[in-house]
C-alpha cells in the first residue's frame, strides 16, 4: 500500500485533505459539548501514523480505549460486514440524489477492496470500547472517504469526501453497528456450523464402523444394559446434528437489522425511501435473505438474536464437552481405566511418565467448552445491561460471540481431525466386557419378574455363576428360554440401531 | 381419603398387599447389590405414615435426600405427567396383553385420579435426588399400585397389582423421567408465554394510550433525538413479543420424547409394537402432538431440550429485566429523576422517609430475572455433566426450569396487573424535555452539515439560544426551512409509528 | 396463641388500636405520593386474617408480591436476626430517652419472643420481593408492635406502641435489613462449615483406614503413578478443610454493619450517640463481634460482603462437586468399570435394571453444586444491579445465599452420613491394579533417563513383561537396583503422606 | 538473535545437537503407547522454523492445537514464572549433585534470559491447550535446554543438554505448571491491585474536592435524603480500597505451591531432600513468600487459589460495574437527564448527532467487568471438571484469569486517567436540587412523626408549598425548630463524612 495517503488525508494544513478527516473535522470533538481536555487536535493529528487512512475520530479512539490490545481487525469478518453496509448505503444515497455519483462509485471501490481484504490494519481501535461501536463506524467513515478520495483521484482538485456527510449519509451507529455485527456473527456461525456438521458426520462414520462391537452400556456409571459401540458414536453425530439444527435456527434473527432505523429507530435524517432501498442493496451484497425489522425502536436496543445465537452455540458446546468427557472416559487406562477405545495420540502426554498418552484433544475441546460457557454469560449481562433506546455494550456482544463461534468452529474441526478420525476400538475387551456382564438380567425381567431377577443378579455377582445357570437351577426358565431372552435384549439394541 | 390403604398396602405381614408394597418387595434393596447399612427393611416399613400410599423405595428416599425440604409435590405439572406416562404405558401394555386388562383399569384410574389433581400429598421425596429420577419413578409406581388396587376393590381376593413389574411394565425411569419432565415444562412453558404475552399486549394498549407524546429519546442515558412516548412503550410490546416466539419454538423440542427407548434407548424389555402404541396413547391423552425421538440412544442423555427452552426464558427474563430497569429509570424522580412516567404505587416505599414510593414491582422482577439467569447456569452444568448412555442430573434441570417458569409466569402477571396497566405519562413535563433539547440539531444535518450542526448545538447549549434562532443568524437556512426539517425530525419519528 | 391480638390491633374502628397499624396508619399508604389505585385501605385491612399480628404495610406486600410462594418466614435466621437488630434499637433509644421505657420493655419481650423461635407465622411476605427490604422490615416493625403491645397489657388504656416511630425509631430499612441479613448469612454460614468440617473429619478418618492400601494415581484419567487410597482420601480432607478456612474468612466482612447509618448512611434522624450504643447492644445480643462500617455511605449500597460469602461458598461447592465426581468414578462398575471402592448402597437403582445400585448420594451433592453455582450468579447479577446510594436487591441476594448455604449444609452432612461414613475399599483389586501396572517405570527415569524408560514402557505395555525383567535384560539396572527404585517410588508416596 | 541456534538444536543428523531436541528425543512421541498417526518426526522435525530453539514437542503441540490463535507468549508473566521455576530447580539439582554443575550454570543463565524478557517469541503453543499445561512445560524445557547448551558454548564437544532429563529434572508438569501458574497471576495481580488503589485514591481525591456540594442522596431511584457530592465518591473510594483488599488476601493462596511433588503429589523421582531446596530458591528468586503446600496429593489437582483470585476479581469487577454505572447515570443529559456531573469528554459521540458526547470510559469499564464475570464462570467451569489427581484444564484457568486481571489493570487505570481525574460537578444545579426537595422532611420525623411527616410531604409535593410553611402552619413546630432540624439533617450528613 502506498505510504501517499497519509500525506493526503491527514495533513493539518494541507488543503488537499477531504473534509472529514482534515483539521476542521478534528474540530468534530471540540463540538463536543464539553471540549477533551486531554489532548489537543493538534496533538490528535500528529499521532496519527503516516500509513494510516484513518482520521482523528479513531486516533483518538485508539488511545481512550487500552483494554484488551486486540483490536477491531481481529475480527475480519465484522470489517468486511461494516464495508457491505456502507457500499450498500452509498448505492442507496446516490439513487436518491444525496450524494453525488462520482463520491457513491469512489466509497463504493473503497468498500470493495475492503469486502475483498483489504485495508485490514487500518481497524486498530480496541474491540473492548465504549460509545456502542461508534469509534468502529467513525473508524470505518474515515478509512473509507480517505481511500475513496485517493481511488478518485480527485483530491488536486480540493474535492472532499466526507466521512460523516458522505460515508455515513443517512446513517447512524446505532443501525450500522448492529446490522455489521449482526452480518458478521452470521457468516461466523455458517462456517462454524458447517464444521459442527463435518464433526458429526465423522461421528456418524465411526458409528458405521463400530456398529457391531458391542459392549456395557453405562449408566451414572453403573454398568447397565447391552448396547454397540456403534450405537454410542451414532448417539454423538444424532445429538451434534441437533445442535447444528438449533444454531441454523438463529440465521433468519440475525438477517432481520435495523438499517434505516438511524438514531434511535425513527429513521430521523432518512429519505422516506431511503429503507427500503439500502435494504435491497444490502440483501443483494451479502447474497443473504435480509429484511427490516418490524419494529425499528424496538429494535435498535434489542440484543436478542444475539442471545438466541450464543444460548444456541452454548448448547452445542455443552454437548460438546459432554462428548469430550465420554471419549475421555472411554479411553482411559490404558490399564486402570475402562480402555475400550484408544484415541489417536498426539503427542508425548507428560514430562515425567514415560510412555503416557493423554486425551489432549478432547481436553482442548473441554475448554473450549468453558470458555463459550463463559462468553455466553457476557453476552448475557451486556444484552440485560442496555437502557433506552440503545444497547451500548454491543462491542463486547461483539467480540464475545464472534471469538466463541471461531473456537468452537476450530474446536470442532481440531475434535474431528486429530481425534475422532482415528479413533480405534478395542474390541476384544468390549466383547468380554458384555458376555461377562450381570447387567443382561434386565433382559429376564419381563419373564421372571423384577424380584427374582434381582435375586439372581446378586447371587451372580457374588458367585460368579452365569445368569442362565442360576435362572435354570431355580427352575424359572429352559435354558433355551434364557437364551432367547438374552439375545433378544441384544436384539432390542440392533432393532434400535435400524429405527 | 381414607386411611385404609395404608393397612392395605404395607403391613409388612399383611396378606392382601400388593407385591411391590409389602415386605417381599422390601427386599428390592436387600437385592441391590450391596445391602444397605443403615436401615433394616423392617424399619423402613415401620417409618412409613399410615396414610401413605407410598412403599419402601419412596420412603428409602425419602430419608436419603434431605436437602431442600421442598418436595416433588410442589411441581403439580410433574406429577400429573408422570401420571399421564404411566396411564398411556398401562394402555398400551394392556393392548398388547402384557398386563391383565383388569390391572391396566385400576391402574388407569388411578392414573386419572392423579391427573384431576389428587393425590398430591403422595409425593414426598426432595426436589434435589440422586439417581436421575428414579425415586420419583418408583414413588410414582407405588403410589398407584396402591391406589389402583384399592380402586380395583380386589384385595381381598389376594390380587396384586406390582409397582415395578405392572406400573413400571416396559418402562425405565430413563425414557418416563425425561418423557415426564418434559411434559411438565411443556405445560408450564405454554401458561408461562400466555402471560408473556397478555404482558406485551398491556404495553401495547399503553402505546397507543401514549402515541402522541413527545418525548427525548436516549442513547448511553444521553439526549438524543425525538421520539413518542407511545414508541417507547410500543417497543417494549414488540421485543416481547419476539421473546414469546422464541419460547415457543422450544415447544417441538419438548414433545420429542424418548418414550419406549427403556433404560438407555435400546428398548430392552419392550415388545417391538409397543414403542409406537405408548406414543400415540400418550399424544392422545395429553392433546399434544407428542412425536419419538429418531435416535433413542442419543435420546436417553440429551438435555437438548432444557437447554434451549431454557436460554429462551433466560433471554426474555433479560429482556424483562432491561425494560424494568427503563420503567425505573422513566420514573425516577420525582424532583431529583427523570419522572417522565409515574408507576403505581402500590405501598409506603420507605419505614424511615415518610411518603416515598418506590418502584417495587419492577425491582421484584429484575430479581425474578436475577433468578432465572442463575437457573439456567444450574441447567448448564448439569446438562454439561451427563455421562455416557444417561443425565443423572435431571431432577436438577427439572427443578430449576419449572421454578424459574413459575417465578416468569407469575412476574409476568405481577408486572402486568400491579404496574403496567396502571402507568400514566408526565405529559406536560415530557413535551417541555423535548422542545427544550437541541438534540433536534440532528434534523438538520441533512441541510447543513454534521460540523455546523454540532457547532450550532454546542452554541444553543451554551447560550441557551434556539436553534432555528442560530441556524436563521448565520444565513445557514431560512426559519421556514428550520421549521419544516424540524418538524420532519418529529414526522419520521412518526412514520416509523407507522410502518 | 391467642386469637386476640387480631382484635387489639387491626379493628378499623377500634379506639384501642395502636397508632402504627389501625387505620389512620393504613393511611401510610395514602401519604404515598401517588395513591395506590388497586385497593382502599379498608380493603387492606379487611383481608388481614384474624390471626394476624401484622397490619397494612406488611398486608399490601403480601398482595403486592406472588412471586414463589415461599415466604420469609422459610428463612428463620432472617427473622432472628431482624428481632435482635429490632431489640439492640429499642434498647438503645430507652437509653437515650427516645423511647418510653414501658415501650422498650415491651419491644423487647416482642422480639425475644421471636427470637426464642415464635411468631415464625407472622412473616408472610414473598421472599422475592421488591423494595429492598422495606416490606421485611415493616412487616417485623408491625408484628413486634402488635405484639409488644399485647404484651405489655396496656391497650386498655388507649396505648400505643407505633410500628415505625417506636419500632423503627432511629432505624432505617437501609440499615436494618442489610444488618439482619449479614447477621442470618453468618449464622447459616458458622453451621454450615462446622457441617463441612465433619464432612472433612469423616474423609480423613477414611483415609486413616485406607492408609496402607496402594493404588494407581491416575492424572488425566491415564494411569499415572502409585499412591495409596488413603493418600486420596486425606486429600479429599484437605482440600475441603481448606475451603472452610476461606468461608471463616468471609465472618469479619458479614460481622461488619451499617447499622446507624439509616437511609443512606448519613444517620439521618439519629441522634449522635445512637449509633455506638445500638452496635454495643446488637454485639451483646448475637455474642458475635459486630462493628460498624467505616465508610457508612459506602457500607450502604456495598454487596460486597455477600459476594465473598457466596464465592466462597461457590468454591467449596465446586470442590465437593468433583470430590462426588472422583467417588462416582471410583465406584464405578462393579463388573464393567473402575470399582476401586464401594459406597453404601442407599435405594434400589433402577426400576427396569434388577439389582442396580447406583451412587445416588454423590449425585444429589453435584446438583447441590450447581444449584449453587447459579445462586452465586443471581447474587453477582443482584450486587452489580445496585444503584446510586443503595442496593435495592438484597432480597434475592438473602434468599439465594442462606437458600444456597442451607442446602451447602445438608449436602455435607447427607454426604458424610449416608455416603463417606460406609464406604469400603476393594483393597485386592486395587492393589492387583498397581502391581500389573507400567506406570511405575516413571520411578526409574533418575536411573535409565525418560527416552530409555519410555521405551521399556512401551515394551512392557505391549509384550506383558514386566519392568524388571526389560531393564536387567537390557543391562540398564540390576534386579536389584530396579527393586530398590521401584520400592522407592511407593516410599515416596508414603514419605508424602508423612509429611 | 542469532539465526545459528536453529542450526545447533535441531538437524536431525547433527551429532552436536544436544539429545532433548535431536531426532532421537523425537522419538519420545514413539514412546507414546500409541504411535501418533498423523505425522512422523521426519515432518514434525522439518516444520520446525529455523530461527526457533524449540523442539519436536513444542512442534507437535503447535500443531495439535489450532485453537484462539493467541499463543503462550501472550502472557509475558506465565513465560517468567515458568523461566523462573526451572532456574530453582536447576539450582537445587545442582546442589544435590543430580546435574552436572556446568549444565546447571548454563540453564540458569538461559533462564535468566528469559525473566530479562528475552525469548519470548519461543513460546508458541497456543494458550487453549490439552494436555494440563504439559505442551507449555515441554515448550520451556526444550527452549531452555537449546539455549543453555548455546550459551554453554560446548556443543562442539559433543555436550548434550536434555530437555526432560535435565531441565525437567526432579519435576513434573503438574507441579511445575501450577507453580508457575501461581506465580504469574499472582505477580499480575499485584499489579492490578496496584491500579485499583490508584483508582481509589483518585475518587478519594474527587471526594475531597466535592466535600461541601450538597445533593440529593437517592436509593432505588427515588430521592431520598441530602448527602454531599463527596461523600458519594469517597463512598466509591471506600468500596474499592474494600476490594483491594479481599484481592490482596488471595496472595497468600497463590505463594502456596506444590512444587516438589512431581506427577501426583508423592514426589516420585525427587531426593528427599530436593522439594525443601527447590522452594527456598524459589522464593530467592522471585522475592515471594514461596511456601509448600502440606497436602501434596491434594495441592496437585486444587484449584482453589484460583477460584479464590478470579472470584475476588469478580467481586472488584462488580463493584466497579455498578460505579461505572453511577457514573453514567449521574452525568446523564445534558439536558433531559441527572446532570449532576460531567464526565471529561474524550471523543464525538455520535456519527449522526452532532455534538453529542458519550460516557464512552466507563461503557468501557462495563464491558470489561462483563468480560471478567464470564471469565469467572469459565475458570469455575474448569475447576470443576478436575478429576482424580489433576485438574487438567489449567490452561484455560490460567488464560481466563491472567486475561481478566490484565484488562481489569488496564480499566482501572483507563477509568482514573481518562475519566475520574477529569470529573467536574454542576454544583449550582445540584445545590437547587436538595434545596427544592420534600426529602428532607425525613429530618423531620424525629418530631413530628411518620405520620404526620408523610402528610405534610404530599401536601408540599402536590401544592409546590415549602416543608417549613406547612409545618408551622399545622401548628406542628415552630419555624426555628423547624430550621434546626432541617439543617441538622444537612448536619448528619456533615457528621458521618467526618467520621
Amino acid at each position: 500500500m502506498s505510504q501517499m495517503h497519509a500525506v493526503v488525508t491527514h495533513g493539518p494544513g494541507e488543503d488537499t485533505a477531504p473534509e472529514g478527516v482534515n483539521s476542521s473535522t478534528v474540530g468534530n470533538s471540540d463540538t463536543a459539548r464539553n471540549a477533551p481536555d486531554a489532548s489537543t487536535p493538534e496533538d490528535v493529528l500528529a499521532s496519527i501514523p503516516a500509513s494510516a487512512y484513518w482520521g482523528p475520530q479513531t486516533e483518538r479512539a485508539r488511545h481512550n480505549f487500552t483494554v484488551t490490545g486486540i483490536s477491531v481487525a481481529s475480527h475480519p469478518g465484522l470489517v468486511t460486514a461494516l464495508a457491505q453496509v456502507k457500499q450498500a448505503a452509498a448505492r442507496a444515497n446516490a439513487s436518491l440524489g444525496l450524494i453525488a455519483g462520482w463520491k457513491a462509485d469512489a466509497v463504493e471501490r473503497a468498500c470493495q477492496e475492503i469486502i475483498d481484504g483489504g485495508l485490514r490494519d487500518q481497524f486498530p481501535v480496541d474491540v473492548l470500547q465504549g460509545g456502542a461501536g461508534t469509534s468502529t463506524n467513525m473508524n470505518a467513515n474515515e478509512v473509507i472517504a480517505s481511500r475513496a478520495l485517493e481511488l478518485a483521484g480527485r483530491h488536486g482538485e480540493g474535492a472532499r469526501i466526507h466521512p460523516i456527510d458522505d460515508v455515513n449519509r443517512s446513517q447512524s451507529t446505532n443501525d450500522v453497528y448492529p446490522t455489521a455485527v449482526k452480518l458478521a456473527v452470521a457468516a461466523r456461525l455458517v462456517s462454524a456450523v458447517a464444521e459442527l456438521r463435518a464433526l458429526s458426520d465423522a461421528f456418524d462414520r465411526k458409528g458405521d464402523q463400530f456398529d457391531s462391537i458391542p459392549k456395557m452400556g453405562r449408566t451414572q456409571l453403573q454398568d447397565a444394559v447391552p448396547m454397540t459401540l456403534g450405537q454410542e458414536f451414532h448417539g454423538f453425530a444424532s445429538t451434534l446434528a441437533a445442535d447444528a439444527e438449533r444454531l441454523d435456527e438463529a440465521l433468519p434473527l440475525l438477517y432481520e437489522v435495523n438499517l434505516g432505523g438511524t438514531a434511535i429507530g425513527t429513521g430521523i435524517t432518512t429519505d422516506p425511501r431511503y429503507r427500503q432501498r439500502v435494504l435491497t442493496e444490502l440483501a443483494r451484497i451479502t447474497g443473504r435473505p435480509i429484511r427490516g425489522a418490524d419494529d425499528l425502536v424496538a429494535a435498535t436496543s434489542d440484543p436478542g438474536a444475539f442471545l438466541t445465537c450464543s444460548a444456541a452455540l452454548k448448547r452445542a458446546a455443552v454437548k460438546l464437552s459432554k462428548i469430550s468427557n465420554d471419549l475421555r472416559l472411554l479411553a482411559s487406562g490404558p490399564q486402570a481405566g475402562l480402555h475400550e477405545i484408544d484415541l489417536p495420540a498426539r503427542q508425548a502426554g507428560s514430562s515425567i511418565m514415560p510412555g503416557k498418552v493423554n486425551p489432549v484433544i478432547p481436553e482442548a475441546v473441554n475448554q473450549i467448552a468453558f470458555t463459550i460457557v463463559g462468553a455466553d454469560l457476557t453476552v448475557t449481562l451486556a444484552a440485560e445491561a442496555g437502557q433506552l433506546q440503545l444497547n451500548a455494550f454491543e462491542p463486547v456482544i461483539a467480540h464475545s460471540l464472534l471469538s466463541a463461534l471461531g473456537i468452537f468452529e476450530h474446536g470442532c474441526r481440531m475434535l474431528r481431525l486429530e481425534c475422532v478420525d482415528g479413533i480405534t476400538a478395542n474390541t476384544a475387551r468390549l466383547t468380554r466386557m458384555v458376555s461377562d456382564n450381570v447387567g443382561a438380567v434386565t433382559a429376564l425381567t419381563p419373564h421372571i419378574g423384577y424380584g427374582a431377577a434381582a435375586r439372581i443378579a446378586r447371587t451372580a455377582l457374588a458367585s460368579g455363576r452365569s445368569l442362565a445357570e442360576l435362572v435354570v437351577a431355580e427352575g424359572l426358565m429352559t435354558f433355551d428360554e434364557v437364551s432367547r431372552a438374552l439375545s433378544q435384549g441384544q436384539g432390542a439394541t440392533r432393532a434400535s440401531a435400524d429405527a
